[in-house]
């Protein structure tokens, strides 16, 4: 990176930028275009780019981000104590929408190697997932899991793994509550992702409130082989001490790793894909190298016919106009409106709101408040009509752009993805975090060059070659298309290759007993 | 057991009592009395020793457990269906409370071997814990336990196990919203479990909500040596790639290990136990044979001057006026009652109720509703006056039979009872499970000797030999407690031979964001 001063504008409305040099730059420093800086500002944090008067907005993404508390100098630090936040959106009336933005041009010719699945859908990967009801049955599970790696997995080699859904939920909680369908609806559909070929096998302990046919009611499995689908229950009298829970645990996988390890890659168009966007970490950077660059490749994936979802509610909360009116028709907008209500009314339950978002990293990383963030967010969804929205646990069931509702917090976004459906995951961040997943490829997207530098082999791709113009965001967004090909194809991200895997986490808005 | 007819009546008030024999008992029935059964009764399950007319109450533990919603006659099965539940007593006054229970008399000349530490705890075991703030770093903190059990724990033989502190909780969440607290002291407590030797490592992000200060604010650590506690950032700078966040965990961890490796078991009084009591997947023989002998034991381990710490805020809910009849004084009798009112709170801004409570399981072993599930559950606090309530993730701070007010899920109160201090876990079970965690020894105590019998390989100790007369309450109590002071010193419980463990789950009331 060039040791010139860099700053960078995202609006010509905008009357701050944004410091792009490592270490950021101290106080006194001059631009090329004569502006000098009163005061150090640090990386990704903002510089005013004219004299701001006390009660005036501060402008980003084209946008008011805040205004002023008090007076701000041309080249002032804009830091987050010198910005009054603005009021949220009220969600009580339709918003105004114009003209639905119109469809993107069609993009042909890109496939990629997937396993196809008997209901239509795609894998990316073979894996046999291990359904749970409760926790109480986590221990043998694991005991059995590390028995199956050890003595089945090498018979099947082309099983790519085993997984657990693991999870707190399932009993000790109040499960006619409301909301209570959303975790029950999640591990439904988490059973149900393209990545598991189709095979569900269950393991439940016999007491718990989350009975097996609660979770799988007979007949919701789109399943036509009965034997794609088993069931092994821990307090079933045939069980005769540990040793036979863990034989008959065994002894399903097994079958089911025989059909798995039958499966062949096969040539499939990229509209096979879906994909979850989402971002953690986030930096000033986030929505001016690798948002911008993803949201040009999800233009792609959706030109390509693809599934993409965006999602994190309080992280779009603020951008709700602009979600509207790219909704593609009237009941779309609705289902926005009522998604983003919902979760207000969900976080005034709880006396909060959507300002307990932003993170110490994300203030330390030159994001002053929830509305700069999420404007940045928001960048990564791209330019399509929004043409769906999914409820938290459901799955997708449309082609195209669509808003996931989900929380912002990395793990639930990444689970409800995974139930919305999802054969590949995009993730970018700015402070840097280790993702991973172990149902679905993670590609990590880093906004800096220095922490693509440092995190050499967690980073899959470096975005920040943006920001100091060796890239343009168009280029960028092509690189990541073609790299998420080869990765539905096979090839392994930094995540996989480690074995770098985070929990699946439930979103359960009922309380627990 | 017998084949002659058996059934257990609990309090001489009790117009119904339990059918013990395995498989029930079919209409006809004859018992040793001339009384006959008229319907079939399910092992468990409840029959009416006199005509009950509608509206009656029908009485077990002495106490109401329901109106009969049509008239009963002798003999017949008193199934759920036939029981109106009575409603909660309120909690908005002060309820009656008698002069206090007189305290139990002391018993002494009991110890066990255990592990001293510089705190004036003593810990069961001697385990390296690795805290964390947030899921983020679970996956690097996994394949750095993976390293830490291959090559460093084999170089430190009196060091028992390492276990990561993961949880879902540390971003994403709404951190400052009321309830936030819980978690928040719960992951600081659980740090300083004496099962960990006082060692607290801290492996963090950076740019997480729940900064390693807000976690362990400076000076909140009880410990003397500040090498005893040490922290790792994955991203700090000095950290170039996956392999060098594994060295700094590694060189932490060694450090850690090398002080506890040192450490000799030595012998201490039975005041040091910190007991945890719970159930879970209950029946009817829970209140019966389990229960009953745990709180014959709880009365002997308060007599030795241990704390004894009881839980399940919605199973003991309906036992409230006994509770605060127990009470030691007036501000504990206070206390008991804040806390179960403000779970009814948290239940109702869930739009949810105690009667959430009960499982399939439950009801398929006998238990009608929540008010007969509670008598059975609070049996196992014994006799002792409460001397204490210690909320939800605070620590235990005084000796005696101490309310720990918890959730009753399982893993949610396990949890909240390590971070109280507990380092002995007893577990009583009816229809069977394979509970366990890796920071404290669990004693698994079955209600029905078929379970016993046929889960021989994970259940610790038989107490359905109440049931069939071979056992009584004392000295299957007394068996438990001599049990209980053998594992203390280091005999391991089945869970612990076959590493059956469960998650730690916290307790997080505030919404995530």
């Amino acid at each position: 990176m060039s040791t010139a001063p860099r700053r960078i504008r995202m609006h010509e409305r905008d009357n701050v930028a944004i410091v792009v040099n490592d270490g950021g730059l101290p106080a006194g420093t001059r631009f090329e275009d004569g502006l000098c800086l009163v005061d150090a500002v640090p990386q990704g944090h903002k510089l005013a780019l004219h004299a701001i008067a006390a009660g005036q907005p501060v402008l980003r993404y084209g946008v008011c981000i805040g205004h002023a508390r008090q007076p701000i100098a041309t080249g002032a630090w804009v830091h987050e104590r010198l910005l009054q936040m603005p009021e949220a959106r009220a969600l009580d009336q339709p918003l105004p929408r114009p003209e639905p933005a119109p469809a993107l041009a069609p993009l042909a010719g890109y496939s990629f190697q997937g396993y196809r699945n008997a209901d239509g859908s795609v894998g990316t990967r073979n894996i046999l997932a291990i359904s749970t009801t409760v926790q109480c049955v986590a221990g043998v599970l694991n005991l059995a899991l590390q028995r199956i790696k050890a003595e089945l997995l090498p018979l099947y080699p082309n099983v790519d793994d085993v997984v657990a859904i693991e999870h707190a939920y399932g009993c000790g909680v109040a499960i006619d509550a409301p909301g209570a369908e959303i975790p029950i609806r999640t591990l439904r559909n988490l059973a149900l992702n393209p990545n598991f070929g189709g095979e569900v096998m269950l393991v439940s302990l016999g007491c718990e409130k989350l009975q097996p046919d609660r979770l799988l009611p007979p007949g919701s499995l789109p399943i036509a082989d009965a034997q794609a689908s088993s069931r092994v229950r821990l307090q079933d009298e045939q069980h005769v001490g540990l040793g036979s829970m863990l034989d008959s645990i065994l002894a399903q996988a097994r079958a089911h790793l025989e059909r798995l390890n039958r499966r062949q890659r096969e040539t499939v168009p990229a509209s096979e894909l879906v994909v979850g966007l989402q971002c953690g970490g986030s930096d000033a950077f986030s929505g001016v190298t690798a948002n911008p660059a993803l949201g040009f490749c999800a233009d792609l994936l959706v030109r390509a016919g693809a599934t993409v979802m965006f999602s994190e509610v309080t992280e779009v909360r603020d951008a709700v106009d602009q979600l509207v009116s790219r909704a593609a028709d009237a009941e779309v907008a609705e289902a926005i409106q009522r998604e983003l209500a919902w979760y207000d009314a969900y976080l005034q339950r709880g006396r909060s709101d959507r300002s307990a978002n932003t993170t110490p990293g994300n203030k330390a990383g030159g994001l002053s408040n929830i509305v700069e963030k999420a404007m940045g967010s928001v960048v990564k969804s791209g330019t399509a009509p929004i043409a769906g929205v999914v409820p938290p646990g459901e799955r997708a069931c449309s082609k195209g752009l669509l808003f996931a509702a989900t929380p912002a917090s990395d793990f639930v976004c990444g689970t409800l993805q995974l139930a919305a459906g999802m054969n590949m995951h995009v993730f970018t961040t700015g402070r840097g975090t280790p993702y991973g997943l172990a149902a679905c490829p993670v590609i990590k997207v880093a906004t800096r060059t220095e922490l693509a530098t440092r995190w050499h082999d967690l980073m899959d791709l470096d975005a920040g070659r943006i920001a100091s113009g060796e890239a343009s965001i168009e280029t960028m967004g092509w690189e990541l298309f073609h790299l998420m090909l080869d990765v539905a194809s096979g090839r392994r991200t930094w995540s996989e290759r480690w074995g770098l895997h985070n929990a699946m986490v439930l979103f359960s808005p009922a309380p627990i007993t």
